[in-house]
């Protein structure tokens, strides 16, 4: 059986010096080099796969330094500081011996403890009654996506419009895929450039850097299987070049599987 | 005319390795060891001081890896890839050679461009209208902020009932002092463990991971000087060991300084 496009993608090869040899991938290709996600969850997997690793993963900062080129990488994960039940990584993805991306994660051991969900899950219609949208964005990466999008796609006419920023929709992997951590930390970069949204005006843009908390525990995502997930995204301040996104994803029952935020470049 | 008791504390030395010595503050002293948001402002500052220093900064992650000791630490702030216009940073605190803090900051040259502030200032009362507690709690930093708490204080009773987790308040150094980014990046830090106020519960927690993005500009840090920032805290979810906590500090004229997010872990 063929490799889900996905884990084609985050596959690492283990090198002697405990970093991983990678390679972007054709399958999930943006505008111009790889989808964020993508290199986001194959930072991760830098981490997952380490022989030292301690427990699931709970925060996890990624940051964008350069344009990542198509072809190898090299990516090292070190546990910079292990306690009982947690511990800390420090991420760095390099190609021609420069850092693309720098990044930290928190990996623990998990106990059951009191729990609530304090944001609700929006009320939207059931992924099955919202449309797939007739047209979608060109890049080789929209297609590894199914999204449904209740309200906030790319505008229709780019005609300057001010309107909110706030984006609701239905995702999951296409083809679909049991929901891991990888693919959770890949689909946090799902959402699109606020300020398109916002201002129905292209222009150019770069998540500069994004942070991952995972609600989730492996249970829940096991749960999840290959369900939807109900995306929320809006932007909180536009500012001289910057603005951010603050994100949540749950499951089709409810439950607040991550909670994310980026920072992203923009001109104009 | 003495320093600062803030100043005091971020004072760092260069050292010949391109890394600094610092000391933890007695006047911000926490429970057990410092004040995070103390030593969030020490790491940043190793950014601040750093002579390779492209910009301001826009982002900023911490990782706390292990509790700070009262003492000396050094810290060491890397430029790990510098671009035109923004440069990326990684960050490493130690004390007796471990790592007790890592960190990634980003700093960049920002350009006016258009701008909104999408999250609206909540509607508070003015400052002078809302009283300082009678009693805070006894923690040496305590005593460094004026915390003026619209909603959302520590529960005068710890009877278990449970609430929202919101709180609103107006904050500011004690004594007054200009408002400066290692400033804010410690006030992101001011909000009470919203386990607290969401429980009624007095319970062990400790932030593990913290990520302050900085929409305000030089100019902006100018015009709100010595005023109140208007914080506002809330958690997303609590699960499993760990709860999420995302802010808002926007200074009196209304304008958003800073988003900042963070995970705690908690016990029970």
């Amino acid at each position: 059986m063929a490799l889900h496009p996905f884990d084609e993608a985050i596959r690492l090869l283990a090198r002697a010096d405990g970093s991983f040899d990678g390679h972007t991938s054709v399958a999930y290709a943006n505008m111009v080099g790889p989808f964020g996600g993508i290199t986001t969850a194959q930072a991760l997997q830098a981490v997952l796969q380490h022989p030292d690793r301690l427990g699931e993963p709970i925060a996890l900062t990624v940051n964008f330094c350069a344009p990542v080129a198509d072809g190898p990488f090299q990516v090292m994960a070190q546990p910079v500081r292990t306690n009982r039940s947690t511990q800390h990584w420090v991420i760095d993805l390099r190609q021609q011996g420069q850092t693309v991306m720098s990044g930290t994660a928190v990996t623990a051991l998990r106990r059951e403890t009191w729990g609530v969900d304090e944001e609700p899950m929006p009320v939207c219609p059931p992924p099955q009654q919202v449309a797939v949208p007739e047209t979608q964005a060109p890049m080789e990466f929209v297609k590894r996506y199914e999204q449904r999008f209740v309200t906030g796609n790319l505008p229709l006419v780019w005609d300057g419009q001010e309107s909110s920023s706030l984006t609701q929709l239905w995702v999951r992997d296409m083809p679909p895929r049991p929901l891991d951590f990888a693919s959770l930390s890949a689909i946090a970069d799902i959402f699109l450039p606020r300020v398109f949204v916002r201002r129905s005006t292209h222009v150019p843009v770069g998540t500069v850097s994004m942070t991952v908390y995972f609600h989730a525990s492996s249970a829940q995502l096991v749960e999840t299987g290959t369900g939807y997930l109900l995306g929320q995204a809006k932007a909180q301040a536009f500012r001289n070049g910057f603005f951010d996104q603050t994100s949540q994803l749950w499951n089709e029952a409810g439950a607040l599987l991550v909670t994310t935020h980026q920072i992203v470049y923009f001109r104009q």
